[in-house]
């Protein structure tokens, strides 16, 4: 092993999200140093961004800071840095920082959960009328375009642009795209009901677009229907079998026939980080990287890849990039690490346990599936709830989201409607300090 | 009265500050239309602002939307715009929409409460390194930079460096520096005491600089001298007497010292907004208007110029520019349209009733004046959480801060350690639409 005399074995863990902070929790029993390396100083909730971006949420009641997460665990560092390549041979992390540019972070062992960035799929250009939906930023972004669009339609004279300014097109009909929808429809038909004078909210118009064949493909093709004909009831339009072919200032062009809108969201699609490129590894088609059965890399014992960027198939099928797949992903490497630190018998090949996926539309109504089980309506919301509230990483999370949906439930408001353009940060001039 | 047939006479409020949204609320009773114009969507709690900028609460815990305030007065509009100027003659208000370009806005009354702005008394090259704390951007903007200092001194090998990283230098020592200083002692010693491995965040150095002969200049000399002994026992250090001379990427220059710090914020002053400026009317040294005996503008009685950008003497010395005046300036000017348009006598002369103030440092300790009565301690602190928490405008708010508060209180911890940095939102091109 290569430690230093007299130093504890580092494990170096790239993300702080459901992958790398699964492990580095599970790695706590474990006489090892940690370092836990994030582009961004919390821990997000990704399955509730889209609560944010709604209005529903406030962005600190999803994002626990990692430093306080892992405050506890003495042996844990945090590094607030983006990781730019791996140096597998001299086995360093090639990290930039906003404070000292770019460093070197030396391992002995390496696990890479550094997730899924939204793609357009070669095009580019479609970003800037319709943001993503995968960071704090982002969807602070979309929420201060959604709060816009209706501020905008408000003062607006012509009957034609107002239409288009209160007409919201979602590009992708999974989870995220149908939690958008419904909260959309809501955010208009509920909470800003009597806000405006000159608009009626209520003609807000929202399309969820779909270029497959039915929205929510990973579930059963029952729960499908019976969520697109949950939208329906709330006004949104659910166009599958369409592929969106242009997206632009005036609004988007789905099947040759133009919408005019001036809010689009994507969430039709996700890339890989480049780990694969870094490590020089296999890949999928997708670009994540195949993984061994312990989740190490071909070749490469010493390095572990988890969550969205890892390909693993099981049952002939590749797992799906969910929160479940990444935990579990995280404490299956802390296992595997405690047996080659005792020298014991190796953990059984990884193997996934579904415990069920859900999604939710508006309030009182979500999906759930696991296995032949599928529930719908009222009791899987409120299934889809409790879930949601314990999954949080710190307890005054789940105290305060719990509370905010309780009282949203019966007042119909949200917790924050907040249009906020916050400056970038003053620029610092980054020193340049190499560490070895 | 220069109403249209058949409209009711129409009120113009520009800004949704205390004085601004206390008008509306105040004209609810009376038979007019109101137009609110606000720069953002929200109502700020401006004396909580420190505590955003400090991560004690989440921004959205502080703003209320304006239109969900005002969401019951069913003759209130609100428009979201940034007002460039004043056509008195024909009583029109010039304001820059993000939407629609410049559109004009015809008034019967106009209300001005449009507040001030950070000054930094002509040394404008203070603000790239010492953000200024009024509006929510500032506080986030904050937030981040106080947040990164910590993150910066985590990763700095070289000793001189971690502590300018760790040196804080608060300029100003009004109720918002005091303030801010016993917040930043907090964060400092008690949240984060746990959660760095390489830095001890208790060896933060705080630096409270007034040039002033004593901080809370406001306040009687003895509670100045006990916030004084009770920031010194918090390990702040209050410099009186001290004016900062240069502040720049190094750090600061106080009499004559440098200090290198990497954190300087600013709160020593502010500027009026240009309203004199707009109206043409006369003005006090600072550049607020003179209003008369009714806040009305001279020459002008359909104009009322209220809160922080009033000068109004009583008992010979020009009022305050605290929350308490404005709101009941506006309460005033509510009061007077009531006389004029129902032609009752009008109310007498605007008189200033103060309930007294209060400056908070840390958990556990605040001080009230309210003539000659004097607290501190323990109790004044008790007061002043209560009373902070039933002045916000929301009662989702106040549930939610008063929440936030007791579990910090017990636990140490804070709301939101959250470093976000938004990108500004989409520039959207501006559609030009005059209107009358």
């Amino acid at each position: 092993m290569a430690t230093e005399a007299g130093l504890l074995p580092h494990v170096v863990i790239v993300g702080g999200g459901f992958g790398g902070l699964g492990a580095a929790r599970a790695l706590r029993r474990l006489n090892v140093r940690i370092t836990l390396i994030d582009k961004t100083n919390h821990h997000l909730f990704q399955p509730l961004l889209y609560q944010v971006a709604t209005a529903m949420l406030m962005p600190g009641q999803i994002a626990a800071p990692i430093r306080q997460v892992l405050s506890s665990h003495r042996r844990a560092n945090v590094l607030l840095g983006e990781v730019e390549g791996i140096d597998s041979e001299n086995r360093e992390v090639i990290v930039k920082t906003p404070e000292h540019g770019a460093i070197r972070v030396g391992y002995d062992f390496l696990v890479i959960a550094t997730g899924v960035q939204h793609s357009y799929f070669g095009h580019d250009e479609f970003e800037r009328n319709a943001p993503g939906m995968k960071t704090m930023a982002d969807a602070t972004k979309v929420r201060n375009k959604v709060l816009h669009a209706f501020e905008a339609a408000e003062g607006e004279p012509d009957r034609a642009a107002r239409e288009a300014m209160l007409t919201f097109v979602l590009v992708g009909g999974g989870p995220t795209g149908v939690e958008m929808a419904g909260a959309i429809a809501e955010l208009a038909r509920l909470t800003m009901k009597e806000d405006f004078r000159r608009i009626d909210p209520q003609q807000t118009r929202i399309l969820l677009v779909e270029a497959g064949p039915r929205v929510l493909g990973g579930f059963h093709p029952d729960l499908s229907t019976k969520v697109a004909q949950r939208l329906t009831s709330m006004g949104v339009e659910v166009l599958t079998g369409h592929a969106v072919e242009q997206i632009d200032d005036e609004g988007v062009t789905v099947g040759g026939e133009r919408i005019a809108a001036r809010t689009v969201i994507w969430t039709a699609g996700v890339t890989p980080s480049p780990v694969a490129r870094w490590l020089n590894a296999p890949a999928d088609r997708a670009g994540r990287v195949r993984v061994r059965y312990d989740l190490s890399v071909p070749g490469a014992p010493e390095i572990f890849v988890i969550g969205d960027v890892a390909a693993y198939e099981q049952d002939g099928r590749p797992l799906p990039g969910v929160a479940q797949v990444a935990m579990q992903m995280g404490a299956h490497v802390a296992r595997t690490l405690a047996a080659r630190l005792h020298n014991d018998a190796p953990p059984p090949p990884f193997h996934y346990v579904d415990k069920g996926s859900m999604a939710v539309v508006g309030r009182n109504y979500a999906v759930f599936q696991r296995g032949d089980i599928r529930l719908e309506g009222y009791f899987a919301f409120v299934m889809w709830s409790l879930i949601h509230v314990l999954f949080l990483a710190l307890p005054n999370l789940r105290v305060s989201v719990f509370l905010q949906w309780v009282w949203s439930y019966f007042s119909g408001q949200r917790g924050s409607r907040l249009i906020v353009e916050t400056p970038a940060a003053a620029a610092e001039e980054p020193v340049e300090v190499i560490r070895s």
